[in-house]
């Protein structure tokens, strides 16, 4: 469906990867007309994960989207070394939410891939977020770096891991956006917070970008933004050589085509600076 | 004026322990007529922590509220050894939230004191937060241990941490809460969430108390809603012999007045049925 939601929409060309019989039956149990649309049959789901990367990997499809099979049988099939469409860049997750409350859109990441990740990996994670901005228009975009408070605490390890970053950023080990942290949650977004501790930073009260210390900490910030902020999200993993969508069930039709609409921005991008 | 507010609210008597000049300078700066109030002089803010807790340990005082000194003084005051106010139970934070967009106060827990809890600690934060529901009226609190998915990973210690404590609440090792985990933020606190997941849990959907993996969980967590969740919140440390006000310059008059209420709960139901 929300392949199909999005190619009515005219956002994308879906080319659908799988078992056809199954396929077929549930476009006919949902009423679609498959007619318009490639079908690309796979003997079972894991194959199509693995012709659906080769074909990302020749570059016959600008993107993917997970159906009905696990996460991590994508996942693994994207990674593989070899066929593979890893690139020297680690994956991660962005997700893009509205949020009523915040005067723009607010990037989360990691919010899907890595569950704890080092520095080096945190690295990936910020710039990943950044290319993702860029892909939207967002120029020099404003990256928080977020702790449990904004100063630097031995015993937390996020707070280093935060001012580490900062510094590779000035040192053009990141580059493209602004980056400062540690930040605690209050003075990433709120400049009277920020004020009221004291904090000289570019990027407090005004974060474009949100980098969270671990899967928890993204996941739960993502989850309460939906559930008690009324945010809306879409989100999108990068850092592989096509960008890839992992829809979940309780996802409204609008996240699946704010996220089908991130992949085309990022695809676009990639088209007219950097050909694969 | 934490303390001179909550008075003149008839919410508490205030003892004022410090250096009395400056509690002298700062009440005729504020306008403040101290006549009403017993002032306990100390020679500088390190002694007024020390001088407080004893109080606390004789029984003079039933809380205590952080004035203008480092919160790590007044802790250190409160878990020294032999002369502190510390009792075989970790101390720990609760904050307790009005969210719009949540049908109940929703207690988050540990949002100030331990950085990296391990299984034990859990325990005993949940533990200080059932009590805290009591205190207020809550019996039988819903109790969430969020992790960043509902299903127990071996890579991720947080869902570990959940299974066990669920099972020790059914054990008898924690009472008076009716406690799950893991569940993700979603479906914690949404009924739709849960099923979509076909999750069957007595707290999915409904949870009372939030015990957060960390303390960039929990305090991201709680600050993002106050800021973009329009939430207005108290807070509280338990697990010491009397319950710990520990304003923040950010905080509202109304947040202090709450958590100023809370310490009057847990101090009423303590001299009620557990005397020291």
């Amino acid at each position: 469906m929300a392949a199909i939601d999005a190619a009515q929409a005219n956002l994308i060309v879906p080319v659908l990867v799988g078992p056809e019989e199954k396929i077929r039956a549930v476009a006919a149990q949902e009423d679609i007309d498959l007619a318009p649309y490639t079908i690309v049959p796979t003997e079972h789901s894991h194959a199509a994960a693995d012709t659906a990367v080769a074909m990302a990997r020749a570059g016959e499809v600008e993107a993917l989207m997970k159906g009905s099979l696990q996460t991590s049988e994508l996942i693994s099939a994207a990674i593989a070394r070899d066929v593979g469409i890893r690139t020297d860049r680690r994956m991660s997750h962005v997700s893009v939410m509205a949020v009523p409350s915040y005067p723009r859109p607010l990037f989360l990441t990691d919010t899907g891939i890595n569950i704890a990740p080092d520095l080096g990996a945190k690295r990936d994670i910020i710039q990943n977020a950044i290319d993702l901005a860029y892909a939207v228009g967002i120029e020099q975009p404003k990256v928080a770096v977020l702790a449990a408070l904004e100063t630097v605490n031995a015993k937390m390890s996020a707070t280093l891991d935060a001012a580490a970053l900062a510094k590779m950023a000035e040192r053009g080990q990141i580059s493209g956006g602004i980056v400062d942290g540690p930040l605690a949650f209050d003075n990433a977004v709120s400049s009277d917070a920020a004020r009221l501790k004291h904090i000289t930073s570019p990027v407090a009260g005004q974060a474009d970008i949100l980098v969270m210390p671990d899967i928890e900490t993204a996941s739960m910030l993502a989850k309460q933004l939906g559930y008690l902020a009324g945010a809306q999200g879409a989100g999108i993993v990068l850092g592989s050589r096509v960008p890839i969508i992992l829809p979940s069930r309780a996802d409204t039709v609008l996240t699946r085509m704010a996220s089908c609409a991130l992949a085309v921005a990022v695809a676009h991008r990639r088209r007219s600076s950097m050909p694969l």
